[in-house]
């Protein structure tokens, strides 16, 4: 029963498969190893983006801070959703990497909406020299929360920021799980929503610790590679580095791993929906639920041994029946007896 | 033939399979699996400091900059040869990753001396609050010419740099092969011979990518995570960090590779040696060799298909005589029978 | 007319008399000349702390950022207003010269209040390595708006943040506004209400470019004076820093300036408050008022030449009676008859 | 007999009255003045140069370190003397405005010569994404040694850049002093000779505070405005540096003074090769010499009053013959009699 979180699971054997494979004599490092070639062109097709720069890296705070750092200079601000992770859970990696720009939060919801970004791009950047300069818009797909953007939604951000001349760059640590949510296609979700610049997670869906950054426009590859370098995450032993991801892109095993998850959520989501006492928090539609509980039922959840987040409120309290607020989330890994189980102690 | 770098060749079959138990259901993300228990006590054992902080990274530039971002104040300067790692290979990691500390180039060897660098750490300082102010001396063991300090070598350094109550800072990338080399202790070769922080290499000797960052003293703990996790160097699925090293540990395999690294290397030299056209640059101890060979030798074995790096002068140009530089580095996974094809090779 | 600011005003004639008799032979450069020794000890005693370090510097950015950097490390959060001058007015310097640490805004409202404060520290830090790490407080006295935290809110304040062993910084680049309207000792307002580092404004009172910053712990002088170099705030010729000062401290001459400023604008604020179309829009206690008048009158002061920020809204808009927010500063140096005269102006 | 450095004299009277006639009601803030107006002007016209953006900063060191902020991007290194003021003198300010920029030290000698500049700059970036990126050359005129680069040397250091597309940057905190030594135009001493970004110096040549940052090309005149806020370096009351510098240029000030510095070195330096026991370090051409005297002289002048920095050596030895290296500057405001005063205690 672990709701822990989608870094908390197995590699996916096909990729264990893929390292094992790929062990095999001599590969020039750094990169430059056939495996990278197979990433690339991959990446391309599948996103249409015959002319994106592709570069991994192993983890998903390396990825979207790097990005970040080619398109936010150190006097500009990030404009992003205070649920976002490269503000919350980055340990201020956005602010190394850019060499001190600033997050500036837009609202105070989870995701973000057209308007709020607006007015808050309005509002920042009248103070000429003074302020800090507006900056990219970042967006998390999906959410934090589990929320997801469609394409109108995208599209209408997307479109705020091109207004004010803004590049975009989108947090796609669960960019799979979304993806299958909305059914459409990668590019769809991306380049042709306006997004510039991509973190594309690989860790969080099956893969032992690779995420891909594209870069639509390739202008900046170069400078991408040296904050890559500079940062410490240029792998010498790339080849295991491009083996997952090649393995994850191949055989569609990405969308299918995401599926899973997302399958595996709303398994659980229906069986919590049945329960009087369960109160769902989000819309859960990608692998993600926040869910109120009484909480005599989160302890007897953790007595028999479930992990997960418990995000709001005190497991030691004294009164059985207040509801305590707990995280969700499941990967592809996750056994359907595993839910059921987890779902015959949510009993009311 | 590949001689290249010991970054080229495969990972270990122990520690792949090391990968492949750890494999198994779910694991605490962040450095809290129970392997990374198996890290630390073992660690700690073998360098016989049961105080001693211990983290692993995944690249030897993170290992290093973190490590020294700990002791380093960015109005301060470390003391390093001019051939280190962290000023020709690191693409200004360090100074990123202290805020923008300076790197002082002890003399113009690849070795450093107490006497140099005693005259460098006096010189650099008379200026009060003008100039950088002394900071951390820099040890890389094996250097990066192949080279290694003995441990009378070391106390003398560190005599210096404690003399100006500086820290020291090991940049152990190749610290096994320098061990076996010496034939001495982990712990004679680091603390007791002054060494406050060691980066413990596993990548370049049969890992797929993990460091290890060892404080001697472990004040520095919490600094260190925050900076880590800041420079995006948190491996959330981080049980396979600690398979890799854990593996690496046991039953001695990390000291057997190296062995077998160096011993290639002997052969290697053995052979040169008898070639009257060859000359040796180093004396090579560890696992790495500089030579000088004529530019048709060293075309015959390009063509021949070995692969290596051509360190100083120019392969296409006429006189066949003229001597190139290039270097030579084993692994533990190089058959005797290519070293001894290579050796055919350079015939005289 | 001029209420644009008070950095837009003469230097006050003492002053300028100072620089000129300062202005004789040869001095010692970088702060090492007598009227440092002045000034230093004047502030002591001023402030009643005979240990704390006293330093000179040209810009209230420059004051605020080199406190702040000596105690938010870079993985760590200032709390602030979300009117504070070091988020809203300084371009990324907070998190430039702390190396990438975070600005956490507090609440929505100008004047921070504890229960919130309290709030947000708790929200802030309960993400272990994950999130910035809790850091200094940065109160703002007088605020950006004007107002002014008594002594009892100070304190209030100041227990929140040593209830979570954090530091404060007061940013007082209108101090002395604050004390006179307080009419209580430095002391009092400062290290005796928990304030840990200063900046003590004089630009905005009368001097030409100077602040000093007052660490009560010395404990990291040596630090503030390296990164003052490193920020290229070591002024060679420093004599005209101290002279500055020392005219400024001498005579309560800084004091003095500040009840003109005080009540320059407390006559301003009199008149318009018997004027039906205005509104104030905080209860206006130094030198800066926030009002809104209607379009019609703040069009008929700029024909008449006041100068003065229009906060909020559009002057060229159509319906005269529209309310626009404009903001007023006073200094010591505005006439009485200029006063009156922008009162004419605003009749109903 | 104040021989220290140029930033222990005082500040020109003219320069003085222009600050006393500046301090005259109220002036717009931030560089909107009227008199950077003059200022921007006059440079313009002096250099020939039009098109240039021109700024004003208090301090040298913020003056190079903004302008290599804008052409040194963090992964690069500026190629400069060992004993550039950037290197040896501004504990790491380069390294903290480039975001970490390495410096490379072009030779071991105080002027740069192009034949090791060449070299030097070919053997860095030969490794790629690995090492440290080419970035601007960094000369010194006049240097810290007192030495000038002549209008050839100047074109072919500049060509060595241009030929490895780098841009250079001009320290010229005595640019006065090497200008009239070489009696050629502001224009031939800069962008004629390839030079990309200047700083142009007032302080050390009778300013209060004042350095202009010259940016030939003005297309990172917006970086610059928002580098030089984030550094704390933009005036509220900027009218006093403008009125400083507009003082410097008007009537040639600038020149005159430079001129009475470098004849007063003049006469310094002709009594001293007049002694057979001073031996003359560099031929002095500005106004700083290096010296070698017998420790017995330099204690006689020390107790005299002589007020100069001793640079090798140790004053408190025994042997009264053994030569110790000092340094002599002079600025505009030394008196012929104190200089003679000087050489009377120099008798041999």
């Amino acid at each position: 029963m672990f709701f822990a979180s989608d870094n908390t699971g197995p590699v996916h054997p096909q990729i264990m498969d893929a390292l094992a494979r790929a062990n095999d004599g001599y590969a020039t490092p750094y990169g430059n190893d056939p495996l990278m070639d197979e990433v690339r062109t991959r990446l391309r097709e599948i996103f249409e983006a015959p002319e994106a720069a592709v570069y991994l890296v192993a983890t998903g705070t390396a990825a979207n801070c790097l990005g970040l750092a080619c398109i936010a200079p150190p006097t500009h601000t990030v404009f992003c959703s205070p649920n976002a992770h490269i503000h919350e859970d980055e340990c201020n990696a956005p602010e190394f990497y850019t060499g001190g720009a600033k997050l500036t939060l837009v609202g105070t919801e989870d995701k973000i909406t057209p308007e709020v970004l607006h007015a808050t791009i309005a509002a920042e950047g009248s103070r000429g020299v003074h302020g800090p300069q507006r900056g990219p818009v970042s967006l998390t797909q999906a959410t934090e929360k589990g929320q997801i953007y469609d394409l109108d939604e995208l599209a209408a951000l997307s479109a705020v920021a091109r207004d004010h001349d803004l590049p975009v760059q989108m947090d796609g640590a669960r960019f799979a799980n979304a993806l299958v949510a909305l059914d459409c296609t990668p590019a769809e979700m991306t380049w042709r929503a306006g997004i510039d610049v991509l973190s594309f997670g690989g860790t969080k869906n099956g893969c032992m610790g690779v995420e891909a950054v594209i870069l639509f426009d390739p202008a900046k590859a170069w400078e991408f590679e040296l904050r890559r370098k500079r940062g410490a995450h240029l792998f010498s032993k790339h080849r295991y580095l491009s083996a997952q991801m090649a393995a994850y892109l191949r055989d569609d095993l990405w969308r299918q791993s995401a599926r899973r998850a997302n399958a595996n959520m709303a398994r659980l989501v229906a069986g919590l929906r049945e329960r009087n006492t369960v109160r769902l928090r989000y819309e859960p539609v990608a692998n993600i639920a926040f869910a109120d509980l009484p909480r005599a039922t989160v302890r007897r959840l953790l007595e028999a041994g479930a992990a997960f987040n418990v995000w709001d409120g005190d497991v030691e309290g004294e009164d059985p029946d207040t509801p305590l607020t707990i995280r969700l989330v499941s990967d592809w890994s996750l056994p359907e007896t595993e839910i059921d189980r987890f779902l015959d102690l949510v009993r009311d």
